[in-house]
């Protein structure tokens, strides 16, 4: 374990850490108090309101190139360690947003002697003198021999220099890489993998590795015919089959034109694109505490699940054949809302049933922050998902699918880069940790933590606190509104935690892996404050 | 100049160097003979016939999680340098193909003491023993002062160490460096910049700005309406309105789905994947010699341009309007088919007149190639174009646009990544090496030296080449069929020269910018022989 390596061990007490703590009444267990300083930050240190006047001043900057309305403040990720994240003005916040759930371990993981994923920074530490190489290991420790190690192998050494084409002339190391890394934690079933470079690409990708399949379903022995092929060149049928993906209001699956037709998480996303004509089935909205509402909640999922049928059945008739459904095992951007595992299982029997292929978006659930690699084996899938995609933590884009998913012939799914090879090799080293570490543990046992107090919370504060739910660290609530939430995320950044929003009224939580129950009951603890003091 | 930096410089000639050239007659000057075999290698070197043993183990290892059949050959990236790619069987390639055009410089750029682009790779020689690293120095010279500077800058480390959201929470020097990287070298005209992950990500959200554009036009002073609001989130109009980007049979654009509907160069790329019913205009099919035909071009042009303007008449009377055209400065993967500055100023004329935004497409041709920085610069627009996108060479995705096409709010144009801040990095010193060493002039000089030669080749072997074309380096001929371009292409790959084919029988030439006059005539003498023997 982490703990056994590292080099001492500093206890202190939050009381100790923060003019943040000053309010409320600390009923979270001071357990949490036990943090390791000389690896992590101790705490939030806030300096000026957030965005400082740097911030205020880069912003303006930006502006005059993109519309730069969308950035919360500037970073310094020099500065930053482990789960805090430090801004230009030198306030140092506890980062429960991860870069849209974007980073899978730390921006500079700390959590032992040194760790992994922050493998370019080793690097450039280790270009730097000697005497800046020792300040550094002491300071922050970047020395991780199996990392000096990697870097002095010239068949990885290579994969950072080069960034090839790689469905046409992919490095030596390309497929022990992908088998290090991806495969090392394929779904159950899905043996076949290709990278992409972004969440996007790798949904967009799997639609047509969909249509292809079913596609040639349909064509059985027979060959493609000239009429398809010459058709398909001016976006007409056969050639260019009407073919749809289901999927559900609320889901997130991207922001191309394909994905987006599969999107219906809020009206900035889609408001003056054109889509597509493909059927969008309602998602159970579940009634909290579960507890209380087992049977409203069977009802509701039943529902939702009995109109997925019908639109199968409805678009066939007029000649819009569903190809496949595409699903988030909680919709994230959507307002992260859950349904029950036998709601999926459910689903899937429906897809199997009329043909459909089950794809499962797990651009923003995988990576372990559930508890498990995968979000969706929770589910208990006796026939498992046709093709998982992902992205986000995964450093690359790409999806995982069955092999009767495998495109027929070269060049079918393919574009120049198809990846990053160096985003492999970081993965590879990334996933090592999450083993080494017991990192899917570690997110049950501080997803547990967090989710407690968030129950706590919301028994205080019902007002301002509703439908808590979770799984692993990936947790959430409700607010009573857009205006109160936002006030809400705004307020917690000047005391020094990062949040994020999601759908109309939510806050969702979305932490490294190397989130710990201390950073939880921090958070809680400057939470509990807040809502103590909202007016 | 390069050359005036090179601490020794070898004189040999090509006579000397290899078996490959001892067919056919040397008509190549053999100025071409004079070469840095310091920092580049002097000529092909083949051990195996490609793909060899090697890549043959490891493309039956790759096929086996994914279709491998699109391979040509697996690379040794560490032994790669300069103009040449070795493969893992030790082969060493002249490299025309550049990794389907997108290397800028070079894989390991060796035209002066150390260069840039392979920043990574500087990084990692640093960061081993300082022996190694000065054996590294000697042997290949990765040591340029301003790179090390750079590197030891703490606000560039931390550039390589975070992926960041670059949306909401960009590091401190982003403005700084797309103002170094991309914005020194934007179109006239165009001050807005977004980055993006890929080609396909790049042309999607350019398409979703111009269709936001369009609406904003339509909608003038009135707001967005709650009909448009809730329709959107439905797929359907007026929300999603009945827009179009208006394209060319040939031009290829991308394959995620929107993209797709604009791209028509070959079936493969389209075959089984839903569409849009989006208008396509003819491209013009030009005469070769140009000067022979200069009458019936100019038809064929005018009959193109006529072509679009009934289009976007006859899209609009059924109600589905074109909001934009997008066109490629040269159709590459179509078959590198070019067309006149002339035609290219009235196409835009035409955008114009209808209200249409023009959308060039650079994701290949630009970078330098053509021997200015973007293709379209070569046509002398009055007014430039609204927006231009780019990938490949540019490292990073993305488009450059008029302010008028800025998103009024944030989030509309967005997602998670938004580009890697280190591509930015690299490429601002990427742009210094082609300003420093005049790369742009150096692909005009090149290029013409390749083009003269296969204008003699083409005089000399009328029966297996013909129409030759190019503009600086981005030159092409076709072949009588398809077998016989991949023919020819197999037998140069096992004679030491990589390149690529397009279209449904031509052969197009991508060197780095770094292909220099001799490597031209290296190629010409090769290839010579190959006609010379060719059954």
């Amino acid at each position: 374990m982490a703990s056994m390596l590292l080099s001492r061990q500093l206890t202190c007490c939050l009381q100790q850490n923060s003019r943040l703590l000053v309010f409320g009444h600390r009923y979270i267990s001071q357990a949490a108090a036990k943090i390791d300083v000389d690896f992590d930050y101790d705490g939030p240190l806030m300096k000026t309101e957030v965005p400082g006047p740097r911030s205020r001043e880069l912003m303006k900057k930006l502006n005059g190139i993109q519309n730069a309305e969308a950035v919360h403040f500037f970073c310094n990720y020099e500065e930053s360690r482990g789960n805090y994240l430090v801004d230009v003005d030198g306030n140092r916040m506890l980062d429960l947003y991860s870069q849209i759930s974007s980073i899978p371990i730390a921006k500079l993981c700390q959590s032992k002697e040194m760790s992994v994923p922050q493998l370019p920074t080793t690097v450039l530490c280790c270009a730097l003198h000697p005497d800046r190489l020792q300040k550094d290991k002491e300071r922050r420790g970047y020395s991780h021999p199996s990392l000096i190690k990697l870097l002095q192998q010239p068949q990885n050494l290579s994969t950072f220099i080069n960034r090839p084409a790689l469905g046409i002339l992919p490095p030596e190391n390309f497929t022990e890489k992908l088998k290090e890394s991806l495969l090392s934690v394929a779904p159950k079933g899905l043996s076949q993998v290709m990278t992409m470079s972004c969440g996007s690409c790798s949904n967009e990708n799997a639609f047509k590795a969909i249509f292809m399949w079913y596609r040639n379903k349909e064509r059985g022995h027979n060959n493609v015919t000239k009429e398809e092929l010459e058709s398909c060149m001016i976006n007409q049928p056969p050639g260019c089959p009407d073919y749809a993906m289901l999927s559900f209001m609320g889901g997130f699956h991207g922001r191309t034109l394909g994905c987006l037709a599969t999107t219906h998480s809020k009206a900035i996303h889609k408001l003056d694109i054109p889509s597509l004509d493909w059927p969008i089935a309602p998602f159970p909205r579940l009634k909290y505490p579960l507890e209380d509402f087992v049977k409203e909640n069977q009802q509701e999922e039943a529902r939702c699940l009995e109109e997925v049928e019908d639109l199968i059945v409805k678009y066939r008739k007029k000649k819009k054949i569903v190809a496949g459904i595409i699903v988030e095992p909680i919709q994230s951007e959507g307002g992260d809302n859950h349904a029950s595992d036998d709601f999926f299982r459910k689903l899937r029997d429906i897809a199997r049933k009329h043909g459909c292929a089950f794809l499962v978006d797990e651009v923003q659930t995988g990576g372990g922050c559930t508890g498990k690699f995968w979000a969706h084996e929770h589910w208990g899938l006796d026939d498992p998902a046709d093709v998982v995609t992902f992205s986000k933590k995964m450093m690359t884009g790409g999806f995982f699918h069955k092999e009767e998913f495998r495109p027929n012939a070269p060049y079918r799914i393919f574009n120049t880069w198809l990846g990053d090879p160096s985003k492999n090799l970081m993965l590879a080293e990334v996933i090592k940790v999450i083993k080494t570490e017991d990192l899917l543990n570690n997110a049950t046992h501080a997803g547990k933590a967090l989710l407690t107090g968030l129950l706590d919370l919301q028994a205080r504060y019902p007002h301002l606190i509703s439908r808590v739910r979770g799984r692993g660290t990936f947790c959430s609530f409700d607010t009573p509104n857009d205006a109160t939430r936002n006030k809400l995320i705004t307020i917690a950044r000047n005391k020094g935690v990062v949040l994020g929003g999601c759908g109309d009224r939510s806050i969702r939580f979305r932490p490294t892996l190397i989130f710990k129950d201390h950073h939880a009951h921090l958070f809680l603890n400057i939470f509990s404050d807040i809502l103590a003091n909202f007016k």
